[in-house]
């Protein structure tokens, strides 16, 4: 290309994609980040009813209540939603005393900051990342909203490139799960939750139903020492088990590390990673991680995460809690990344507040609206 | 909020930023990612010349052939530029095959799936990352201007972070030191080549101009054993260096390892760190890590390299090659996240091609123009 060419090129840069609006918007986008920083925060618990009783490894429950953020700044709403998480001392309560918290930083927010306030959340408290998961998933919300993009955009991703998500069973008596993994035939992959006292009845009862669905479990650190989880898991893995996710306790790396010597299929860290900053120590106990959205507090951190789990070659699951569309349709937009999805939150529920996910052949799917996609019910 | 105020708020969202261009440039992007794939690519070498003979511990050059890639769709038009580097292999012959080697990745490109562009380039070849940071930067120029905003927009960055940068004053004779010293006035740091067999002169040549001005010291491999090491940098300690880069090769753990328990200043990789795999084996044996986008290969791969390294407690700083304002604006995209910068390549050549950095203070401040906001001079 030649000089005279290549600054032609330049100057009709502007109005790309044959649509003058380009310029215009470029100069608000300028007026923006000069606009009065500071960004208005509202919040509400909303009751999510579960289609069943949820019973994993520690707790058992019929209704989930969550926490919805909105930030507004300029006429548009970032929509966020925390899944608050017993497991990790996490109450509606508490998560509402964090958002409070966030109140200084959100006052005087300027939203195209949005990486500084990622950092800044981290230091006003430790731990309560499904509340700080909120904030973040609603200022993203808001910084696609105000692009005029879907955060997969945003990020360079291919939404079409989902992969299949499991569903998962609880556990429950044989004659519950039968009929859970009956409702379940839309799903193609079943994600059974082990660790309790029985689990080759449970899978036995699944097989009953479902001879042939690829098998996934996880057992919530379920087992306690590892013999009994090698047992087990040879045991699962005979029976076709694809991989196994958090068998032992967090904190028993090593024990963990002596299982992954003597099995074949891979363990999934799920209750031993939370941020970016517990992968490397990981990587030679697990396979893979399960990266929560929940857990990592926010969009911004689970997607960091996704990238050092990719440089250091571990697998790359992305679960969720108990949660509405507003929380899965943030987790979607990083599909095109992943290698399995676990992403049944919503479905597991019977009133969605929101809307926003495809669930298309057993995929969950970005939608192409900006930010994270979804709309009140 | 109520959810009929909510509703309210979403419906009035498309209208952004008191800016009704937003919906059209929404159809448009919706069209965009809908267009046929595929770029344009073209690319041209120019030759930089150096305001002086730039010697380091291994050679010696008074002019830089770089290669400048431009990859264009739509009308729109990115930069990119690769600085090829003989301490890797790379010439700008050698570039040039690489970026051909690309020519049917970049045929059948949707730039908009940036991401899995920057993983399917690292597998075309081994090595080679000046050209492959080339095209890097060009697409991300490309997709900053497509949105209309500079790239650290796109990341949540605040430009007007950026670190005082240090400028670099090669080995050379002590009358040309002196003169360099003396015409480096404005530049608030000095970062000072050594691992010559005079080191010893050069700081005390240094120190004979600027007493007083904080220097940094870049020995790029060249001690070979760990005692001549050590005593180097006590020295270099006591005489107020502020910390030391690359002491010994890059290979040399170790002995690195050794040094760094006997010494108080930072120690920094250069050379031992390319890319994110790298970084979670330096972080017990380095204090910080510097990253250049020409050894990650790109804009994307030294983002995901800052997080990690921020992750790991490692200290940051973003440094270059020879290079024009291209390459030095793409770096000054990310300054707000990092500790130091020595972003000088520009400034060290007398024909800079291209102008977009901002250098105020001691500080290179990335321009508000969308992308990596370069244009031809």
């Amino acid at each position: 290309m030649r000089r005279r060419e290549f600054i032609q090129t330049l100057s009709i840069s502007a109005t790309a994609l044959g649509c003058p609006q380009l310029i215009p918007s470029l100069t608000a986008n300028s007026k923006l980040s000069s606009t009065k920083p500071g960004m208005k925060m509202h919040y509400e618990i909303k009751t999510l009813n579960l289609k069943y009783t949820w019973t994993i490894a520690r707790n058992s429950s019929d209704v989930k209540k969550n926490v919805f953020v909105y930030l507004e700044k300029d006429g548009i709403t970032g929509i966020g939603e925390a899944a608050p998480n017993i497991r990790y001392n996490e109450t509606p309560e508490s998560t509402i005393d964090l958002i409070q918290k966030a109140v200084p930083l959100i006052e005087k927010l300027n939203p195209w900051e949005f990486a500084q306030f990622s950092l800044d959340l981290k230091e006003i408290a430790t731990g309560q990342t499904a509340g700080k998961c909120a904030l973040d998933i609603a200022l993203m919300d808001w910084i696609g909203k105000s692009l005029g993009v879907p955060l997969y955009m945003l990020w360079g991703l291919d939404p079409a490139k989902a992969p299949l998500t499991s569903f998962s069973i609880g556990i429950d008596k044989p004659e519950i799960v039968k009929q859970k993994v009956r409702e379940a035939g839309p799903y193609k992959i079943l994600k059974i939750k082990v660790g309790g006292p029985n689990d080759e009845d449970m899978i036995n009862t699944v097989r009953s139903v479902e001879p042939h669905k690829p098998i996934r479990v996880d057992a919530n650190e379920g087992w306690k020492d590892k013999e009994t989880a090698l047992r087990k898991i040879e045991w699962l893995a005979k029976n076709g088990v694809e991989f196994v996710e958090q068998p032992m306790p967090a904190n028993m790396l090593e024990e963990t590390h002596w299982i992954r010597e003597r099995i074949d299929i891979p363990i999934i860290a799920d209750e031993a990673v939370m941020t970016a900053a517990d992968i490397p120590k990981l990587a030679e106990v697990y396979d893979g991680i399960n990266i929560k959205l929940m857990k990592a507090g926010g969009l911004q951190e689970a997607l960091r995460m996704i990238w050092l789990a990719k440089s250091l070659g571990l697998k790359i699951m992305v679960g969720c809690m108990i949660e509405s569309s507003v929380a899965i349709a943030a987790a979607a937009q990083l599909c095109s990344l992943i290698d399995y999805a676990d992403l049944d939150g919503n479905l597991l529920i019977s009133n969605d507040p929101f809307s926003g996910v495809r669930f298309v052949d057993g995929r969950q799917y970005a939608s192409a609206r900006p930010g994270i996609g979804v709309k009140p019910v």
